[in-house]
């Protein structure tokens, strides 16, 4: 497949639901001009089709191996690597005063979007490092800062998150790994660093000159649970006093894992001091690590729903041009028995609409949720709360329809959608991931019934559905969910127990996704009505078709937000399950 | 995973949904007692989970394999075929006077499916063999039958469907193999059979004494497209005159598929007649061929929507296993701050009791279908043109609900689902084909809204609609479901254009196939309240969840139904794929 970047739809998207031209009025992002804009996502376009996706079907096929320690990448990922760093593409939203270009976070969020569509595995390496840079950037003392930032922010060195343990998984808290203080010796005022951590992603690899690990791990008499956790710095190479790699570090990959997909990422067993001789140092304040963690992690979250996006929109692609070539049967009740491209045939139509519309509601929704983060950044408050409500949404709703267009995008193949060398199966297999890492959609729910509603007494929340509601213009059934969901809201904060509250969490997170999505869809298609705009004819098909078929049965959900927890506990596990 | 047949849940749907008693009054099916209903369901249970299931993940990891042709499967499956067949369950349903038990064709769907649920892949053998059997019990001259029936419904010999070539997929019509008459000679009166045939199940393998292929091919100057197409026995080894397997046939392997899934089965692409010596005899009719294979496809697309229950059934067995195992996390709220298992968690269960309300609401759907298949071969036309219209609805609907159960098994096992050794990822790319083969689950939905909704002027779907919604009792979410479906019914037939039927169509599906299960677990939950049957507990509360999250969701889709066709088409195909 020849993997097109959607240029236009981001561009519009950018412009529409990030406002990203109100962000640049703001001295602090004025570098984002119109121009700047469009070069970085024209620029990404480019760099994305011509030097990451040729590359995906052997991340797939081949994938990342292990041997002795030692994984390697199929051929090509480290010259693809090297270009993307040397043409600055991992600097974008990065710190001035740290080699960053200081432009909107929403845009690091196109480029990783760009990126992501054209192979996904690939660029959980740049996703992860953002990570590692946002933690270190809000929380590490300068000193570190000076250190690391600038080899992280250049992409020259890589980042992971080591938080899961076997026995600790959604349960961070109950992680055992242990940071030892150092008294004496040339480490002195550091840790040992011992454990091991399950799924890490690039945990190990040769594509960056060092790999930054943060380490989630107890200090000595650290408090049971969440409270007694610290967060480390453990390189794989220690670095000399030139800020050079320099002597490598007691850690090591054990494994890696036999996945359903996403091969080009290597997922690893990590084994963090074996010989007692692992140094790491800390990272903010002792036992406030998970604190740091979840700051880092909000970005996660939305840069995950962002996967959904790109996981959509490469099967998408790939779906749309199949249809257009496939020539099967001729349109039923057609006087001309000639067969026709299957796009033609109603009910394929049907499913490539629902691609494309789900795939558009979710960027949407995407970037409607980074814009607001980066008005957070500029101090807007009222935007960082609305953020924090819409990062679950995202999250969650995005890797659902993630999984739900990739599926659909192997029926609109037929039977050789089915084999793997047509390449739609590989993004159903790569997309399964999406709702289970990051925090488990479950887990994203339950955020948003309880510390998200919570937000302002549920003001927060109410006020982005009213404001729903009031946009919903022409679209009676948007402005019914909208309803909905203010009355769902309503009943869960004033009526519900929490029990109630988690056990509609995930059919009221649908709703909620599916309103914004669907409203921010529609403020495109109003934008581009009428105008000269590429998008000024499919947009409002596509936005109306999300209405009809998307937002209009999700009213249907506020039975399931309603139905409570006395049903989901009117048997016991024993006879549940047995 | 040890898998346990569902042996109450099975007696219960052929019990209630098949109304097995009542068919045992008959006098064909006298020898359908309780006792021997129960016997064989115990029996293929114990079979199942002694013999099939613990060859199912060798089935995946190694699967079947070509080299030269030849065809193997990992190790034991032959010993186990070989079993099936001396045991005597490849025969529960065929004619008495060709060595079959007799027996309701339901039972036979209830032995598929317990094998499936064990070994999908495997499973697949038998279903193709007893696709070969209905379709020669049904249109081969009694010299056929009496040569090939008695050793397929043995199971020494085994059956395929050869319909699909690279061209010729969801269009039967345009297929190009030819079968041209042979005059003299040893095989005068026969046909050479030339021609490529793709995505053949079970087309080549060592298990079977002999593999019989009925083949669809063009006899000289045959009609074009649909009715032109001729039906052909086509067997690997020419029978002698003692009807052994004699001359090796000019037909072979020439590959098989790297699929998703079902790994187990080989997927081959089958060359006739590469030396002009490809042998084969007409079945019935010339230009008939279509016609006959299309009745044997009714059953076999009973046993797909089969194999959506069966996938579930397996999945949601291995995530309850999983769920009562796995310890994490407190409760939320919980003032003890023990970890618990996480079946315990609102999320989880609720996850855990859609999967068993999909699965057995599907199971139910299933067997009441199956009974009316038997009614209908009784000579009740009324049952025989509900099963018609019951079709489409389990074939569609239990693959759908196969899908999302088999993702949710993924779900429940957070990160350890998405690595393959843990055999919840097996599941969800085992099913991705069943939407897909025997018929798209598109090609059902408008196979439903066209041929079955003109079934009697539309009174067969309504009848059973009505039905429904009359049984509906203290349901009224599933009466509501019931009414929006015969309003959608009376839309669909009396002022929607053929393309808005079609544009509707996978929607109205959903919305009956909802209906008729709900209705069906309402009957056992009906029937088992009170009593001491072992789900006098839990049924009710699976039909409660059923109607409160499903069924009263689908009520939303009716707009979908209604949407027409104009917004699919607002955009042309360049624009709409651009």
């Amino acid at each position: 497949m020849t993997y097109i970047a959607p240029t236009q739809d981001l561009l519009l998207a950018l412009d529409v639901c990030a406002g990203l031209g109100e962000l640049a009025e703001q001295p602090r992002f004025a570098a984002a001009t119109p121009d700047t804009v469009a070069a970085v996502v024209e620029g990404i376009g480019a760099f994305a089709e011509g030097e990451w996706a040729p590359l995906a079907q052997a991340g797939d096929r081949i994938g990342a191996r292990a041997q002795a320690g030692v994984v390697t990448l199929p051929d090509g990922y480290a010259e693809a690597y090297r270009a993307f760093v040397e043409q600055g593409w991992n600097s974008i939203a990065g710190p001035e005063d740290h080699g960053g270009q200081g432009l909107p976070w929403t845009l690091s969020v196109a480029v990783l979007e760009t990126l992501g569509a054209a192979n996904l595995g690939f660029t959980l390496l740049p996703m992860l490092t953002a990570g590692a840079i946002d933690a270190l950037e809000r929380h590490a003392s300068p000193a570190q800062q000076a250190l690391y930032l600038p080899r992280l922010i250049s992409g020259e060195w890589s980042g992971t998150m080591n938080l899961t343990e076997p026995q600790a998984g959604s349960d961070v808290g109950a992680l055992r790994t242990t940071a030892t203080p150092i008294e004496h010796g040339p480490h002195a005022g550091k840790f040992l660093i011992r454990g091991t951590k399950i799924f890490i992603s690039w945990g190990e690899h040769e594509l960056s000159g060092n790999i930054v690990h943060l380490v989630l791990a107890r200090l000595p008499d650290a408090p049971e649970g969440t409270r007694g956790i610290s967060l480390f710095i453990v390189p794989k190479y220690l670095p000399d006093a030139d800020g050079n790699p320099g002597e490598r570090n007691d850690l090591r990959a054990v494994s890696i894992e036999h996945k359903l997909g996403i091969h080009a990422s290597p997922t690893c067993v990590m084994s963090f001091g074996d010989e007692g001789a692992c140094v790491g140092e800390i990272v903010g304040a002792p036992n406030e690590g998970l604190r740091a963690m979840f700051t880092m992690m909000n970005a996660a979250r939305i840069n995950v729903g962002s996967q959904g996006v790109q996981v959509a929109e490469a099967a998408w692609q790939r779906a749309r041009a199949f249809a257009r070539d496939r020539v099967q049967s001729a349109r039923a009740g057609s006087p001309a028995k000639t067969p026709v491209a299957i796009v033609e045939h109603p009910d394929v139509r049907r499913m490539l609409l629902r691609m494309r519309a789900l795939t558009e509601g979710a960027r949407a929704l995407l970037y409607y949720t980074a814009g607001q983060v980066d008005r957070g950044a500029l101090g807007d408050a009222a935007a960082q709360t609305r953020a924090d409500v819409l990062t679950p949404l995202i999250k969650a709703w995005g890797t659902d329809i993630g999984i739900e267009v990739a599926s659909l995008g192997i029926q609109v193949h037929g039977g050789v959608g089915y084999v793997e060398e047509t390449g739609a199966a590989q993004h159903y297999r790569d997309a399964r991931i999406l709702p289970i890492y990051e925090g488990t959609n479950g887990i994203q729910a339950a955020d948003l019934v309880t510390r998200k509603l919570g937000l302002d007494g549920g003001e927060v929340l109410l006020g982005l559905l009213d404001e729903v509601r009031r946009g919903a213009g022409e679209a009676p059934a948007l402005a019914a969910l909208a309803a909905a969901c203010i009355d769902a809201t309503c009943w869960l904060r004033d009526e519900a127990s929490l029990d109630d509250r988690l056990a509609g969490s995930v059919a009221f997170l649908t709703m909620c996704a599916t309103a914004v999505a669907g409203w921010q869809l529609l403020r495109q298609a109003e934008a581009v009505a009428g105008t000269d705009h590429a998008l000024a004819a499919t947009k409002p098909v596509v936005a109306r078709f999300f209405i009809d078929h998307v937002v209009a049965p999700a009213i249907g959900l506020a039975g399931s937000v309603r139905a409570g927890a006395g049903p989901l506990y009117a048997l016991d596990a024993e006879s549940l399950t047995a």
